[in-house]
């Protein structure tokens, strides 16, 4: 069966969807060189992990372990569960749900492009995607299960064996957690998404329309690029959520302190990484509360929290629309066939 | 990134596997010709339903609705959740997981190849795939939606309102829950796996080991047969589960009388479809009760129960080796990138 067709189809929505926004328009040379200033395009190249080659073996053994339900206690949650490659990387609602129907207390950041964050999760805890894949495996309220289950159950699946061999040559025991989150990190990488309409506009195209030119350039002049630029327009830092006027608890609940459950310092109470905002139109809702759907109001409520500063109406628009064009081409992944379990493998647990 | 790995090593390990196995040894005429009134392969062309030629637009439209966790009332199951692409079209569980995390009465049968069979549902309560659709949806233990829901859900996305007006032209409201259930019909008709060594013996190679012949000849003058043949081997007609003597509770627990809830006949008390055993080594646990994770085990049961002989060990083993060669070629899914939900969109709910 072809799946050609699908991707014309989305694709033939996507531009209907821009053609219906205002026609492209010319950007001010200052416009664009300020931006380059300010933003990196994503890489249409493979991405390189802390400068090293990741080998192809690697990469396709994360993908296998990204859709793999049984490194879960259940046998019924994998990466892909909260993180899906189908939308945006990220699951759709306010908190992910987790093993017992347990709801966790954040909303799942996308996985795409999140290889360019400067840390894993909303505090910042893990360096990168390798140490992040152990926490959501290990967590009570998401897969629930120990490493030596994980290494139980990859032991006991021949192909895996096999598989991990090839992806960790020369290791004596190539099965390990370790190298589980490893693999998973090289997938991860590959989960990139480029050549926006922003990007293309970056590189000197003019597929902006007037109203996201202008978008664009408040959310340069108004001080959202303070702590939202960079590769992932976001991602780079940590910064107070209300350093100007805390939202209300329905927003911002008062029991979780962000990164300072972290740092254990003062200064870092209701701090959290600013968030990427790349493909940010395909990852409602919004906040770690996951308690915004609409994007028009996560950006007003920016603007009072974070800029002490009332948008008004035309703005807001504006911003949101120079959000849509930061979607980028969402990865093409097939679905991994997944090696069957043996006698060996342990049972799901409910 | 090429995906091409993924297939290539897989193969490989799939041969490595067979290659274990003993050698392919030729077969008697009459074996094969025997086998040929018995069985039928699964065709490599695209399957025609009821007569009709299934429009490329139904099928990947349908391809977006297996995939779409907004037909639940959570946001988080979709089809492919306990019919997953990726295990042998089914969740390899016990009994599915589903809204609120509630166990389901029976195991999940595989997908694949399912358009082949008499009726679906263990009990075949459902004439056929599309009447089938509708069931997990609305069920309160799986998908717990409703076809308001889907079809507020459905008309809330432009990129599914065009999309119905392509697969259904001509109809003035095209998304409706009746055309939901059609399209995923229609891309549930693609999920066959043609090509099993033994689709490959009744070709006329000489693809099985001499285990695996004699398995053949076993399981066919046994009496396995009479309930497992035809296209799916099984999944062709109803019979009582325990026909000679009944297994144990924690295989057929008494409280499921089976057919008997369909048709309110004394004689469909524990009365079930034949399991169809197409890739049936890829789909443990195994029985409507999933209480079996053998699939030797499960053959002596059959043995036991269905034809009153005890089959030894090594007929156990030579059956089971035939019951492996009845994997076939997995479907190749591309993931679907799934439209983004817009403010009219119903929110989920736990």
């Amino acid at each position: 069966m072809s799946n050609h067709l699908t991707t014309v189809l989305y694709t033939a929505a996507a531009i209907a969807f821009s053609a219906s926004a205002m026609a492209a328009q010319p950007a001010s040379k200052e416009l664009r060189e300020t931006a380059n200033k300010l933003f990196q395009p994503i890489p249409e190249a493979q991405v390189v992990i802390a400068d090293r080659k990741i080998p192809d073996d690697q990469i396709q053994l994360g993908k296998w372990l990204f859709f793999e339900p049984r490194l879960s206690k259940s046998h019924i949650i994998s990466c892909n569960t909260c993180h899906s490659v189908g939308t945006g990387g990220a699951d759709n609602i306010p908190t992910s749900i987790g093993h017992g129907w347990q709801h966790g207390p954040r909303n799942s950041p996308t996985v795409f492009n999140a290889v360019f964050n400067i840390a894993q999760f909303w505090d910042g805890r893990a360096a990168d995607l390798k140490e992040q894949a152990k926490g959501p495996v290990q967590a009570s309220v998401e897969m629930n299960a120990t490493p030596q289950h994980v290494e139980d159950t990859l032991r006991s699946i021949p192909e895996y064996v096999e598989f991990f061999a090839k992806a960790f040559p020369g290791e004596k025991q190539a099965i390990t957690f370790d190298n589980m989150a490893t693999a998973i990190e090289a997938f991860e990488s590959t989960l990139t998404t480029p050549n926006s309409r922003f990007d293309q506009f970056l590189a000197g195209k003019e597929t902006l329309s007037g109203t996201e030119l202008s978008g664009l350039n408040l959310f340069i002049n108004k001080g959202c690029v303070a702590c939202h630029s960079g590769i992932n327009v976001g991602g780079q830092g940590y910064f107070p959520f209300g350093v100007i006027k805390k939202p209300g608890a329905e927003v911002l609940p008062t029991d979780d302190k962000g990164r300072f459950a972290v740092t254990n310092t003062a200064s870092d109470e209701y701090v959290f990484r600013a968030g990427p905002l790349r493909n940010i139109a395909l990852t409602a809702p919004y906040f770690h509360s996951g308690e915004v759907w609409d994007l028009e109001q996560a950006v007003a409520i920016m603007g009072t929290s974070q800029l002490g500063h009332e948008l008004n109406e035309g703005e807001v628009k504006s911003i949101t629309a120079f959000l849509h064009t930061l979607t980028g081409e969402q990865p093409t992944v097939e679905y991994p066939i997944l090696p069957r379990s043996t006698a060996a493998t342990p049972k799901p647990e409910k």
